[in-house]
């Protein structure tokens, strides 16, 4: 007989308090009011370990004692509900034209939503960092002035993002290997909640998976067209991270060998057929009008108001990136097997011309029927990856990894 | 305030009990010889909770008293150990040209390793059920008589199976919507223990994440070459299923749009530029000598002695499809950031000439720097598949699914 081993180590058990964190604010979530017994007898935790999370919920104020009793036999139960309103998470994305900032508090309503103009491409990674600091500190002056703490930061970047927060290549902001999570929390003289830096589709499929109109759909895939195309899976419910988190990288698939040239030295990726600019520029040619990447909502605006007027070039234009999408997502949807393909960025307000050649190809690549496999335009606006950011940091708090607990008197 | 809802939800709390089984399986497994009173100490369930779930274990055999006693203050506690000796799980493979069925027990030691000759393509689906079922009786009846006991059978076949065992497609064995999992739970008169169809290259991805020499890594990738190729991913230490178990379809990846037609119906695929069966015939091109798929193996065979000779056609046609194979896998790391990729099946004899271009394909086609991800050829041997089919039905154990329990003097 030939020993073929015992398989992979299981998680350790220095994790089973957060998990039984995460199973009690679980159970409270979805049945409160309910008390500690009810809590107990679902979980088979003991109801001194069941008082003791609750005592650490309650003393973070993610979990409230209602006041009301259930009338049973013995001594009535104290009810308890999920409290989280002091809590707000924050995220926030650069991108080639925009800064923006959303915070959500635990009850999943948005706090916070801002957005300013902001020239990324080319922008040194000082002047960035200071910009994103500049905002992150007011959108933090503004929530802890409502009596709110903020649970964590999560920033959003159009490029390879490690474990560690370092953006190793960002061709569009013409970064690379740029500390950018060590940078910003320096900047934000270190503060008292974590800060994360992702890539931006990674966030913007969590924000999809937690508040999209597919919300809650366990095999989740978005395709995002920002000034370059990346892509963000959830599998299982959970964002793919793969081994060092750099995951989703569809920009620079070939879909053709002999395509026009692209900006990362390789010839006809995806992106130098169906990103954004190329679109645009396609749809307007011979129009005579000049858009640079930092122009890139205008030009979308212009080539949207000639689709509308039913001009055959913009269309055209339209059609063909579809048709390149549409082999970008039937290699996603033949390795993931997503039920959904969510489009977003600046491919959602194109997605009445742009949805049916992606279809029409998909259909032709896919491997398996297609008939379960959903492909829709994003609802959740030009924020995702910032809404995302958000939802990153709420998901930690529903994994158990509870915020520190609030000093007496600093909060309403 | 703009409601954005509290996020999916969370899984159900009658999946409580067989996670705490899991948690105490996972402690012994790790830490035996334990008490039971150790176990409540480190996972926070009652002594209550602990003792119950062990008298569970222990009536199904899965852990046993070893009738030690530690000595401490008080009563002396009885020590706990795996058993789980008379439980053996059985994965079986149908492909082209051959048969194979492998049992592993509980403990990781390979309790039969069988294969067998069978002309798969064109094979009515009845023809091959019959075959299967012919050999896992075989197997059952080995393996009874030896005392054990089935835990569940897992059956591997090169094609998109859906999660009710039925083979949507199987080119390579001219199969389309096969029941194969009622009919062959039909042929063995509805065992006592389930029977689970799945995707090759999905099983030899377990069987690599469990027994391979990368066992263990969180994020892994196979891909094998039988009649098709396929690939297989583990995220997160979780096989990827995808929304309907359709996942790792990489053979029909277009790599030339006017490359050579494939029999799917397509031309370029990746299948049809760098199959094994394409790799064989342009490595003996002009020799002569003709092949089949049924007769891969042979073929296969012969190409390796003409490359250890240094013959040229033949390290060519390895070098072109390395390169081809690279092109597939960087899409691989660009989607799924593995740690490992192991090439598998047919492709692991050809390794010394094979991984060499694929690695440099690897290289030129990856958009993050490539330090990190291994390619390296399988160990595990022509049965990956049916090693994964037993290794998955061990993995359900592990997660807490138990097996029914054994009638008192039913075993030795």
């Amino acid at each position: 007989m030939i020993t073929l081993g015992t398989g992979p180590q299981r998680a350790g058990f220095t994790d089973v308090r957060a998990a039984n964190l995460a199973l009690v604010l679980g159970f409270v979530r979805a049945h409160a009011p309910c008390s500690r017994a009810d809590i107990a007898a679902a979980t088979g935790l003991t109801k001194a370990t069941v008082s003791s999370l609750i005592a650490d919920l309650i003393e973070r104020r993610l979990v409230r004692e209602t006041g009301l009793a259930e009338h049973r036999i013995g001594r009535p139960a104290t009810m308890l509900m999920l409290d989280g309103e002091p809590y707000v998470a924050l995220g926030m994305e650069i991108n080639a034209a925009h800064l923006a900032a959303v915070a959500i508090d635990v009850a999943g309503e948005r706090a916070l939503s801002w957005r300013r103009s902001f020239a990324g491409v080319g922008c040194s990674p000082e002047r960035a960092v200071t910009a994103m600091a500049g905002l992150a500190q007011r959108a933090v002056a503004r929530l802890t002035s409502q009596g709110r703490q903020v649970l964590g930061l999560t920033v959003g970047v159009p490029g390879l993002v490690d474990d560690a927060g370092t953006v190793l290549l960002a061709p569009n902001l013409g970064w690379r290997d740029v500390p950018l999570r060590a940078a910003l929390a320096r900047a934000l003289q270190e503060p008292a909640f974590p800060v994360v830096v992702d890539n931006d589709a990674n966030l913007a499929v969590v924000a999809e998976h937690r508040h999209g109109r597919y919300a809650g759909t366990a095999n989740l895939a978005y395709l995002g067209g920002e000034a370059g195309i990346s892509a963000g899976v959830v599998v299982d419910d959970r964002p793919l991270r793969g081994g060092r988190g750099l995951t989703g990288e569809i920009g620079h698939l070939q879909i053709h060998a002999e395509g026009p040239p692209c900006r990362c030295g390789r010839s006809g990726c995806l992106e130098a057929l169906a990103g954004v600019d190329v679109l645009v520029r396609e749809a307007l040619a011979g129009a005579g009008t000049g858009h640079s990447h930092t122009d890139l909502a205008s030009g979308v605006g212009e080539v949207i108001r000639r689709a509308r007027a039913g001009e055959r070039t913009a269309l055209d234009a339209i059609a063909a990136a579809g048709r390149h999408l549409g082999h970008g997502a039937s290699v996603i949807v033949n390795l993931f097997d997503p039920q959904v393909v969510v489009f977003g960025g600046y491919y959602a307000p194109f997605a009445r011309w742009l949805l049916p050649p992606v279809e029409a190809e998909l259909a032709a690549r896919a491997v398996a029927p297609q008939g379960d496999c959903r492909i829709v335009a994003s609802t959740l606006g030009r924020a995702a990856a910032a809404t995302g950011g958000a939802a990153r940091v709420l998901d930690t708090v529903d994994a158990g990894q509870l915020p520190a607990r609030i000093t007496p008197g600093s909060l309403p």
